[in-house]
């Protein structure tokens, strides 16, 4: 099968619970954030190869004669092609310039499986905040990866005329992930390798020690997504975070040990939730381990004045609400239970908005990367992707 | 030396570190509180003995005659009456009623070193809020020891002519300490003894698995004490944690481990201040520890909305505070740092006063029972005193 266009989308990625104690070898837990980016690729006849990022206001193009010298590095390497190494890295990232801007535009060039380079124009559009910690570019490389390998033919296109969407086989999975993993690289120069896990495999994942396991079955929550928009250092944060651990070994290990038995404990919840009817219990127990993780956010140094904002306006309409990913500011999540009233989510979005913030009402537990048709692509989404 | 009239007073309590975790066998640091209950005891020739309690608007009267028979209980044991035990406390509970209403008010009738009672006038006026978790009962339980320890002469008036006021030997103290636990099972049934002895001894104590031990220097800290007046049930509260322990024993263990070191290292940190110049850093610990205790006592589930209230109204001005005590309301104590300006003090208790809640400036760390000199009480004090 020729690959003509392609329609790829995978998800952001929020922490549930773990954030910060994983850098101390304690567990964390993934999950996959439905605000999806959408990729099309489009094989053209321009000579050219034209990646368009509409969301940040990025448009790049390149004569393939341009980027042909590169393809030197394949030479005799054709059984390998499947691999990407430091070297590929080391020579992207000099062809791109010293800077970081735009790096993972360009990583698209250089996965052919033909020496000679295909002429194609990718699209790009993502419902993620960028910068907000929420896995956007390993989204991207993801959808970037799997369309590629797609069309290099490395891996088939799995949509089968009658669906509306579909996924890869696990083997393709690994390929995609260690490709888009390469990408992360790129960008981000050491990344944990989380985001991009979370973007290939969907729903969740236990990360400990470096060690990243994709769990088995989790339930679909529902949740809103809030940004506080306050600047912050995930740097800074870290070593705040160390400082403390220094300071009062004795106080402060207890606590990570606290967050580590909060991670396992919700694992253990979520994996009740697909194997016995969902009851509020199981919400209540939920809620109450985001409030304890949230406390002990705070103990670690990580929160924010506006992060408890946020968390007393949510619980003005019983609603549980913790920061995910680096805090001191950033993004919250909040659990919504199966009965919450949407005019409650509705008024409850109001009142952050009041408050200067921004909100996504989704979900997490989501696929991940997806091959999608056209008509399952939402149409605002279609027709931004079709204006390139 | 003849006992006519005597005045002591002896300090609340308040717990800076540990409440709740006690119960499950972690260390708690209980400190002074320098709002003291005043107590004067004077020898009348009325043939009656009368208690006046204004500040819970209880006056009692007995006549000799009614106690007299009372007094079969110390026949042939003139020997052991230095000791009080388990038959007076049911011959006294047995006599005042079945209530427990006014029971400590009777308790001074009993102790006296003669089979002839004496004919006195007791007069009492705390500063402390009474049923706030302050040790009020246990304040007027210290003063009434060690008065009629001393009108029975079996311990010394500790003040010389040119003292303001003076404090009783180690020994003497524990006589007194003895006899008001005493007074605190009469009230209360089954005392832990913390307050007793934080009356006593003063400045502050660690209490561990049922152990009380007196430390030995502590500095004197300013704090604002804070009643939010939200009622509470300690037992509720305490059987909250424990459900959470049952509950979550991996998370709320260590929650638990962390407020033990919190206590330890406060306790090292207040040594320091006395064997060392005080700096602004000894403040910046004592105040990361309040705040991580505050947040862990959330965590347990001994918090109040009010309570989290107050704590961002004293943050507003740049000073920490916790719960003391109970907790789901009840007291909080903020710490005051030498450099806070008493302008700052005074608009926080508006800012405090305005969400409703009883404020008291104050301090922690001060001296235990004391005997006083007339002129060393406040004049407002010596007047209601005075009026009996």
């Amino acid at each position: 099968m020729s690959v003509e266009e392609l329609l790829v989308s995978a998800p952001g990625k929020a922490i549930l619970h773990g954030e910060h104690a994983v850098v101390h070898g304690k567990v964390a837990l993934a999950v996959s954030l439905n605000l999806r980016t959408y990729l099309r690729l489009k094989a053209t006849t321009t000579g050219k190869v034209s990646i368009n990022l509409p969301n940040i206001d990025t448009f790049v193009c390149w004569d393939l004669s341009e980027l042909q010298p590169l393809t030197q590095y394949f030479r005799g390497k054709r059984d390998e092609i499947q691999r990407v190494d430091g070297e590929l890295v080391r020579i992207l990232r000099k062809f791109v310039g010293a800077t970081n801007e735009n790096l993972d535009s360009c990583f698209n060039a250089f996965i052919s499986n033909h020496n000679i380079l295909p002429s194609l124009t990718v699209s790009v559009w993502s419902e993620l905040p960028t910068g907000a910690g929420l896995g956007s570019s390993a989204a991207y490389s993801v959808c970037l990866a799997a369309a590629l390998l797609c069309l290099s033919r490395v891996i088939p296109t799995p949509l089968k005329e009658c669906d509306h969407t579909a996924r890869w086989c696990q083997e393709d999975l690994e390929l995609i992930n260690s490709w888009a993993f390469q990408g992360e690289t790129i960008v981000h120069g050491n990344p944990s390798g989380v985001d991009n896990a979370v973007g290939t495999w969907g729903g969740m994942l236990r990360f400990l020690a470096g060690k990243i396991i994709p769990l088995n079955r989790v339930p679909l929550l529902r949740i809103l997504l809030t940004n506080t928009k306050v600047p912050r250092s995930t740097k800074v944060l870290v070593a705040r975070l160390k400082d403390k651990m220094n300071k009062f070994p004795s106080i402060m290990t207890p606590v990570l040990d606290s967050v580590n038995a909060i991670s396992c404990q919700c694992e253990k919840v979520l994996s009740e939730m697909t194997s016995q009817p969902i009851t509020g219990e199981h919400y209540n127990i939920l809620e109450e381990l985001i409030d304890i993780n949230q406390h002990h956010l705070n103990v670690m140094g990580v929160g924010h004045p506006t992060l408890d904002m946020l968390c007393r306006v949510t619980l003005a309409k019983g609603l549980h609400s913790k920061l995910t990913g680096a805090g001191g500011g950033g993004c919250a999540i909040t659990l919504l239970r199966p009965e919450t009233h949407s005019m409650v989510v509705q008024n409850m979005v109001q009142d952050l908005k009041d408050c200067g913030f921004d909100c996504w009402e989704t979900s997490i537990g989501g696929p991940g990367v997806q091959q999608h048709s056209p008509l399952t692509v939402k149409q605002e989404i279609m027709e931004i992707l079709n204006q390139y």
